[in-house]
């Protein structure tokens, strides 16, 4: 459940895979520095040292690679998220660390470390395949959680569970989807644990 | 309450008071044509038909007449918001209907009607005093929403109020700042609705 495709995988043999691979690191870089929007596949065929005819056998257009690249990112963020609900123990701390982490990963990985806040934002605008999948895993995570809290008895069940799912993601969506993410920034401190309190209050059976 | 003061609000004559205000209307009328970001008070002056140095006298810059529409324009969705508060009886109806309204009055206000958006949101970016009078007296109104709640017997008295009233605040943040609003206006139909039935559980004593 971990992969995050990107729209266009394009299978071929592994050298091509490590050529592949290369240009999505070296782009990575290069849009981090110089921003994706201003970017041309020009100026990246430059900047890596391959030619613009290369870059199109791998990718069909910048985009391509943007989704690449973005595919790649929410992948990491969707496996922290995994591993923190994994290893919480009741449906309640499993929400919690769902959410906290989910927001701490997506501020590392998208705003401190590699600066690609540009080229998801930019995804999540456009509803790139990578962002509804990663959207829509996060719902399977929370389905999953409020099921499992709703068995035990530590959620109430009079809700109908995808109307919770749905108001929960709501909730949710300002953290952890990157166009809105860059707006709240300040807040992501503070409004996860905020929230959560609420939410877990609004199961409280 | 419903009036919310632009940050410099030099109180004059009548006769100046009439100009300021046919500044504003006709700076709004300009700015929701051709935006705010891109328009100079050269620009302005020229529309308007008063020279730049006229305009100096009543306003510092082309901030000072944003924030004047902008506090106008806030001044109107609050007016609203306190009408339908007035209007309910219960504080759960009352609940409903602030956020409704607050959305509705927004959307149609700052993006269907004036397109108002680009101020709006560049003063919510700015962190403009009419912006902030704006979210403050959101959190009163809710405050006395949940107090009122809490003193019927209607709403859970356990969290501390003003842990209560800043959650809420943080869930209703991206529908009622309109920085915020500009991503969410595919969500304005369902979520309040959906967002209000959520923060009401939590309430729910």
């Amino acid at each position: 459940m971990n992969e995050i495709q990107s729209s266009s995988p394009q299978s071929r043999g592994p050298a091509d895979h490590s050529v592949r691979d290369q240009i999505v690191e070296a782009a990575g870089e290069h849009f981090s520095h110089y921003g994706y929007e201003k970017t041309t596949v020009s100026d990246l065929a430059k900047a890596i040292g391959f030619s613009k005819a290369y870059i199109y056998k791998f990718f069909d257009s910048k985009q391509a690679i943007g989704e690449a690249i973005c595919a790649q990112c929410l992948s990491k963020i969707i496996a922290a998220a995994d591993e923190a609900v994994a290893g919480a123990i009741t449906p309640t701390e499993k929400f919690r660390q769902l959410f906290k982490v989910l927001v701490a990963t997506s501020v590392n990985l998208v705003f401190n470390d590699r600066k690609l806040h540009d080229i998801a934002a930019h995804g999540a605008g456009e509803k790139w395949p990578s962002v509804r999948a990663y959207a829509e895993h996060i719902r399977q995570i929370l389905t999953e959680i409020v099921r499992e809290g709703r068995e035990s008895g530590e959620f109430e069940r009079k809700t109908p569970l995808d109307e919770t799912v749905l108001a929960i993601d709501l909730v949710m969506q300002p953290y952890v989807n990157p166009l809105l993410l860059q707006y709240n920034l300040d807040l992501v401190e503070e409004a996860p644990a905020r929230l959560s309190n609420l939410v877990l209050r609004s199961l409280a059976p």
